[in-house]
């Protein structure tokens, strides 16, 4: 089924102790929609300036990926540099240029209006409402948000998961929106304000996923070597929702796979910077990885 | 078969966020003992002092715990007092009084010597290593340890290590042991200086068990309120090795049941302050959380 994403590209400049790279293609929407097109069609939602041309459009022509969405605005595309240091947990933003993110104002073609599936990507609360209020048919509403707008717009952030049904969101920050300390007990406060499921990011300690009463908690996979983390929030969400589109149906067994491959997309991600691993990736080596997932957490009651 | 645990009894005063007790029976050794003897009978290897009387006797007496090995000396017992503060990952110490324990010299009582399980409480590793050697016939020797001895006695500690099967052991602490980050990076130079099982603890992320080539990793229970996460870690290790000394085979499905049975009993033990929830636990509570843990981590492939 069709999957709407809204969200963020950018050019990333990006430094881990494993290397460097400049100006390469990243955002929200990016690694989102690259990342579920493995699963099922998407829809983009996103804006870029004059500088994004037709090298980095193939990255979703080559692809069951739809752009009419995507608007080329006058200006220059959102720049992000930022670097990982020792463990990686966490990236220092370097410098921000908002260029013609700053004025987005996502707009919905009307090819996109029947998306059953749709993922607000982690931008302004109040875009991300605009945006859902345009897709009342959609069967599986699900958003990202980040600390700043904990900080600076809880309101409008209250307003927005109170009409969403899943959110997908980083522990700390589910703590800080939660105001709880206890990852529990803060799901549940989250829970109150709107989303049934929310899905529980730990990074290199996996994700849990609360969904109606039930928890799934699945680790990340061990990797020798973590090249860039950049984009694996979004990567990972790519694969959660991709899978969810695809099956169509929002089972709890449903539910626990698409997890799974969103570890499992996230963990390719990861080892190498940008998009490059998600690039060259096949199918089989998803299925691959998501049996090995199988053989990691597997034992016999 | 017989399980023997050399390491500390202590009386502990804790505070945390939720209250706090004075003088409560704790230390390595009783924490494992009471835990594996719901699975195995237990010999004890420790000192107390003559503060250790029949009431605190009375906990090792009611369980198949044989305390023939738990030295009674002129002196008081080791005290210890701390306090865990906001997200209590970690104890502050706020005095530690070592008393007799300060001369503790173990000593195998005859009785003890065809132990085949054995596990090296948390001590001195020219210590450990004493008491590894009087018990060459053992079948499964695993140690814990800690960065004081990573930072003060690394040369003995890697020679107590040369003569283990297996070591569990804190994620922060398999870093420094390793001087690698990456944990898969960690625990390959750990298996390269003898342990072939590396059982590393993740606090609230669970444990993850590495054992010849094989990796399985196990989230923590999520619970709604740790109230106090004294002797989590040797209550681990109680279940780990209190299982498989009661299924006697070191198999793969048996470490990995052996994993979860541990994250099993740690998750009663801070449900409560000291020994307090473990002392009321059943067997069939133990059975109930162990289903749990299936549910908390299975999906369909």
């Amino acid at each position: 089924m069709a999957l709407l994403v809204v969200g963020s590209v950018a050019f990333d400049s990006i430094r881990t102790p494993h290397g460097q790279v400049e100006t390469v293609v990243g955002g929200s929407a990016t690694y989102f929609a690259v990342t579920a097109s493995f699963f099922t069609p998407v829809r983009v939602v996103a804006v870029v300036g004059e500088d994004f041309g037709e090298e980095q459009l193939r990255i979703f022509a080559s692809r069951p990926i739809d752009t009419i969405g995507l608007e080329r605005v006058a200006g220059k595309t959102f720049r992000w540099r930022g670097q990982y240091l020792g463990d990686m947990n966490e990236a220092q933003t370097l410098e921000t240029q908002l260029n013609v993110f700053e004025r987005f104002a996502p707009k919905i073609p009307a090819s996109y209006l029947d998306s059953e599936f749709v993922f607000l990507g982690n931008i302004d609360p109040v875009l991300q409402r605009h945006v859902r209020e345009q897709l009342p048919q959609a069967r599986l509403v699900a958003c990202d948000s980040m600390n700043f707008w904990i900080k600076d717009k809880l309101p409008e952030l209250k307003r927005t998961l109170a009409r969403v049904d899943a959110l997908v969101i980083n522990e700390g920050e589910a703590r800080m929106l939660s105001g709880m300390q206890n990852l529990k007990q803060a799901v549940s406060e989250i829970q109150k304000m709107g989303p049934r499921i929310v899905v529980v990011k730990r990074g290199e300690y996996g994700v849990v996923l609360f969904a109606d009463g039930n928890i799934f908690s699945a680790p990340a996979y061990p990797l020798e070597e973590v090249r860039d983390p950049t984009g694996a929030g979004d990567t990972f969400a790519g694969g959660f929702m991709g899978y969810l589109a695809q099956r169509g149906e929002l089972s709890e067994a449903n539910l626990r796979r698409a997890v799974v491959y969103g570890s499992v997309m996230a963990s390719f991600a990861v080892e190498d910077f940008g998009l490059t691993r998600l690039l060259r990736l096949t199918r089989a080596e998803i299925e691959r990885r998501f049996h090995e997932f199988k053989n990691l957490t597997h034992f016999e009651v």
